[in-house]
């Protein structure tokens, strides 16, 4: 029998966490949603934009009675978050969470909230931005949420957290932890390790100063830099979080970049083309599965 | 004295030609716009698209009387161009170039027309696609475009390029070749090598299906895949011109990458949040120098 869900508690209210409440405010407007945030300051923001029907000074009164506990605190935060508000939590309640990552999450949730049914999620989705005044509720529209159950988790209580997801937009998949970790590693993390570091690089070179750097960055630069503007906290937590699965993939990554290294050097043009026009046709499928705006420059204003 | 420019003429009608063509006919309407392209079928597309007053099939003829010649060849084509359109030129004709490389481009075009004056240019400006359609007379608004002469070069010939430019709507700089060089390896070259490298790596892992890494891409690898599609032939040529100073630079990115890895591999919180909190910083300068668009994420639809 599906579980009626009828009170919402989202703790965390930044990017993701403001997203949601927004969401469910418009598009499950039967739906009462409860809030906190460990800042004072989060909070009074989250008061003045009206993001939640309640919300509570204290993690424990804020899930009174929620049916679905979403914790939206950075992956280093998710065990004290838990702690926090199992005092408050039904028995019947359902916590799940946003974390990047989801193996040491799941672990740790478990660990914190034995007696209670977790169903830990990842929404595939965000901007470079953070804090409560940066969500908005189209966030998930077309994205995917990833669920990673445990084996025996409850099937009702999985279905009710991809029925929230569903109804804030999102697509969902379901698949294991460790799975979800390594497929992550490589479609966001790396990534972001990468832009990171050529921010940095790009920023300390005693040829070319910073002042040039910014001038000149429509060459290809500025698109690193948006990356690499992202809520440092959050992922220095993703990096510790999903540390095996970011070093394996980067050990790959190295490869294939002393393999183009030593093209560049040997003045091998073939194989320079040849990986060029191989890269050219993934960004056609993402385009075509609806995962990227297909105008050029992602549509930028020129 | 200012030199009068009434005919402008371009050679090669692709994203960067024929953004040119589009730009000088909306806003230098009284310069009449020549072109030629190697290849028949861009030809016909710019016929089509009315993007010159006069398309020759024939290089020579395309420069005639022409005031200013601007080549728009991919950067290892610029010397065959250069040969090419030699016989056609007037005695006072100045040649330029758009190359995204500078010290190879300009020594090349010295050598092939050695009674000829040449300044070579560079509008760091583009996007991800090519060919004649993906032009637009707007590419160039607000952007630099870096101008390399040669020490002894005319005064007033710069002076003309540089006006040309302006007219276009872009920002104009002068430096030296191998300086520019070095500047376009970190703030464009790099960033294209590093997008291309990851894209393939992320293709390629037996881990993670290319359906998977697809799907999640939001989670940041779709930001490298754009400027991992553009135009294999234009990068495999970067490359191999500038070699020297991509290398260099990818030298100084592998080490900080070394730096991170380490940071992460030994848990070392502190560094890894004080790195990204650096990096943050350039983007804000980016957008404020009104380099990239401010919304979040692009400005992509969501
Ligand atoms: N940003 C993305 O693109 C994205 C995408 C998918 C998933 N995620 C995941 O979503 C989670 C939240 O990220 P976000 O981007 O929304 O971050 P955010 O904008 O920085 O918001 C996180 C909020 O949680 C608060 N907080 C921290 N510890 C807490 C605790 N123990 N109890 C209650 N509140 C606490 C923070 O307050 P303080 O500011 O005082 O610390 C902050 O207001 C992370 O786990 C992240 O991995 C992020
Ligand atoms: N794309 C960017 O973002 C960007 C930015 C700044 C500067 N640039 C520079 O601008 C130049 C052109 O790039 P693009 O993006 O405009 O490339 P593109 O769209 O591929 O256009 C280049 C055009 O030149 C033609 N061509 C090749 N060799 C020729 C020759 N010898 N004579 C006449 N036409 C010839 C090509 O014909 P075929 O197709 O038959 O080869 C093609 O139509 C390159 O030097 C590049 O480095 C590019």
């Amino acid at each position: 029998m599906a579980r009626s869900v009828e009170r919402v508690a989202v703790i965390g209210l930044g990017l993701i966490g403001s997203s949601i409440a927004r969401a469910v405010k418009e598009r499950l407007p039967q739906v009462v949603v409860t809030g906190h945030d460990a800042s004072d300051a989060v909070r009074e923001i989250a008061r003045g934009l009206g993001l939640c029907d309640h919300l509570s000074d204290d993690p424990a009164s804020a899930v009174e009675n929620a049916d679905i506990i979403i914790l939206a605190v950075p992956v280093g935060g998710m065990a004290d978050a838990a702690q926090a508000i199992a005092p408050g939590l039904a028995p019947h309640a359902i916590i799940s969470d946003v974390g990047s990552s989801k193996a040491g999450v799941a672990a740790a949730l478990a660990k914190a909230l034995p007696d209670h049914i977790v169903i830990p999620a990842h929404p595939v989705a965000g901007t470079e931005n953070s804090g409560p005044a940066a969500g908005f509720s189209t966030l998930f529209d077309g994205r995917w949420c990833i669920l990673t159950p445990a084996a025996d988790a409850p099937a009702d209580a999985v279905e009710a957290v991809s029925s929230l997801w569903e109804a804030l937009g999102a697509k969902v998949d379901v698949m294991d932890a460790a799975h979800h970790d390594m497929v992550l590693a490589v479609t966001s993390h790396l990534p972001h390790l990468i832009a990171y570091t050529i921010v940095g690089t790009a920023s300390e070179l005693e040829e070319v100063t910073e002042s040039e750097v910014i001038k000149y960055s429509a060459g290809g630069f500025r698109d690193f830099t948006r990356i690499a503007a992202s809520d440092p906290v959050m992922w220095r937590d993703v990096f510790l979080a999903n540390k095996d699965a970011v070093l394996a993939t980067l050990q790959r990554f190295n490869e294939d970049l002393t393999v183009l290294q030593q093209a560049i050097r040997r003045g091998d043009a073939d194989k320079l083309e040849d990986w060029f026009t191989r890269t050219r046709a993934i960004r056609r499928s993402i385009i075509a599965e609806g995962q990227d705006d297909p105008a050029p420059d992602f549509g930028r204003k020129h």
